[in-house]
């Protein structure tokens, strides 16, 4: 590992200061991305958004690290464009990445986020179903008021086409997720493709879009396109330790809520496929239940203990983030927005919400 | 009302020639715009659209009556364009229209459609969530990849424009349409305004977008998205007379859905409205219950029945056929496409299903 990158991942995981460096300008275009409340459907939006409590009164902190739009504003700065370029295109992706949490709420049942409870637990399942397609369909609306004062028909093709052909993928890694909470024979491969779709497929999508937008150049966006990939690996693996071994008042989640719904996680992937003997029939076993007692959660703590899977998780974190890092240092940028990466991708290593 | 109209008023049922006229290129277009069973999500896809059984076997008859995209491949040969230009246009109309149809079904809980079990009820809820989303996504994919080969940026921006409020006002409809199944006192208007979303908007959206692909004509575009409205108006009214009254066996649907489920139709918006003394008082009651039996049921037909709730709703529905009618002839088109919008109008008026 690269002696700067080392450094930093042993800082602490609070956010990184490039976290904030758009967040002001992100906010606003957010706001007035979503109508104001002339039906109630737009104050549950805005809850889910973090900016109301469930009785549409003003609340601060409830909201998310913003981690799609800032990858997006970073590559368009990153390449040479003005972050403001981007804001459309970053605002799109907050809100469809949005939809994606309030689906994947209903269809995981989760019952919180980011320390609150989620949409369809306040306010039912039908509601929510229809605030996540809102969010979508404010995703495009942003995109296409955009793009009516834009000239360029050729970058805005593109990124619609980009944006699309994500959410494809990240709807079809949210099907495989759900596929596999049925199967015992996941190989790690199939995690890796599954992960790449339902949460790397709007990373890259971030990046690509961010560069393709800053410079239209496509063999620089080709290689912020490489880093997003990384990175969006990189952000599962470790969501994927800390939806286990996280701790559940950073997180905002239930305890070891990815082991009770038996989620096919890298650790637990890496377990099925290394345990042998009694851990190998005790994972099997545990793994056909219908229900697990607090006993049999101890029981796959134990396996993925004596298989490794957390060491193996964080052995394969390392080797994403140097490898993101080392893309992007290929490419024609500034010393001071390639560290601005560095920073990133170092706290998304260590992280623990 | 005029004598053309009033004559095929009269006629049976069946489907309008001017269904059938696109069919063959809109299934195959249909077809090419969702991907090969390469994950078992699409096989889900296709059993929605009524091309395979749920083994995924090739199944003929399933398909509904593909009203929207053959109103915009009618609206922009009307103004004199080729339907092959607006057949893109046309298959996002249907996926989208699909998309919100398999929503539909998990919040209404309704486990048939077109006669055949409803995806969440076959599937389950998670993975109809996702067939739908699905669906939405693929309508965009298949506009975007038609807009890559065509040179019209304006044209291009303005369908994605009216498509995506579409979608937003269909979403909306669907949260208003859920909304008023917990209240007693939506009006007419009430009524009118979320009906125009839920159904409405995306018919307009097809017969606005055929003309604008067809012609690029604002007038003419404006004259085909008021036929539009009419039209979603006195079709949304003759699913709440079937929904009430119709022949399960031809609507695909169970018989008297909409009462159980409380839904504020049309004629039950009539009925609250008008209904006075001992049958305002059953109504209220009834309607505040929170399970019904079929007594209750046989109470809320004769309540409609005492308020002539049918007879008001197949009023308005003539005016309003009579209107779509009346606004199309206004537009400068030959009199061999204004008559298929008779013929499809006049089939709306009488429809079975």
């Amino acid at each position: 590992m690269n002696n700067n990158l080392d450094k930093r991942s042993n800082a602490p995981s609070d956010l990184p200061v490039v976290l904030s460096k758009y967040v002001d300008r992100l906010e606003a275009a957010l706001h007035l991305s979503i109508p104001e409340a002339v039906i109630s459907l737009y104050q549950s939006v805005r809850y889910h958004m973090g900016w109301v409590d469930q009785a549409g009164e003003p609340v601060s902190g409830g909201i998310g690290k913003r981690l799609r739009p800032t990858l997006c504003l970073m590559a368009c700065e990153a390449v040479g464009g003005l972050p403001e370029e981007a804001i459309p295109a970053a605002v799109a992706l907050e809100l469809i990445h949005n939809f994606s949490l309030v689906h994947d709420d209903i269809q995981d049942q989760d019952a919180e986020r980011h320390g609150r409870p989620t949409v369809w637990s306040l306010f039912g399942e039908s509601n929510a179903l229809n605030v996540g397609d809102t969010l979508y369909v404010l995703g495009y609306k942003t995109l296409i008021e955009a793009a009516q004062f834009s000239n360029t028909k050729a970058i805005n093709l593109r990124v619609f086409e980009r944006l699309t052909q994500s959410v494809l993928d990240l709807v079809e890694g949210q099907y495989l997720d759900l596929e596999f909470e049925k199967r015992l024979d996941v190989t790690t491969e199939e995690y890796l493709d599954m992960s790449m779709r339902k949460t790397g497929a709007l990373i890259v999508c971030a990046t690509e879009v961010g560069a393709i937008i800053g410079s239209g150049d496509s063999a620089v966006s080709s290689i912020l396109a490489r880093t997003g990939w990384y990175t969006g690996q990189l952000f599962q693996i470790r969501d994927d330790v800390l939806g286990i071994w996280g701790d559940s008042a950073a997180t905002g989640k239930a305890v070891n809520s990815d082991i009770w719904r038996r989620k096919k996680t890298f650790p637990v992937v890496h377990a099925i496929q290394h345990a042998s003997g009694t851990a190998a029939t005790v994972m099997r076993m545990l793994y056909e239940k219908a229900c697990l007692s607090d006993v049999d959660v101890g029981q796959v703590l134990d396996v993925l203990d004596s298989t490794g899977a957390r060491k193996e998780a964080e052995i394969l974190s390392v080797r994403l983030a140097e490898q993101a890092v080392d893309t992007i240092r290929k490419a024609d940028i500034s010393p001071k927005r390639v560290s601005d990466f560095e920073d990133l991708v170092s706290f998304l290593l260590v992280r623990g919400r």
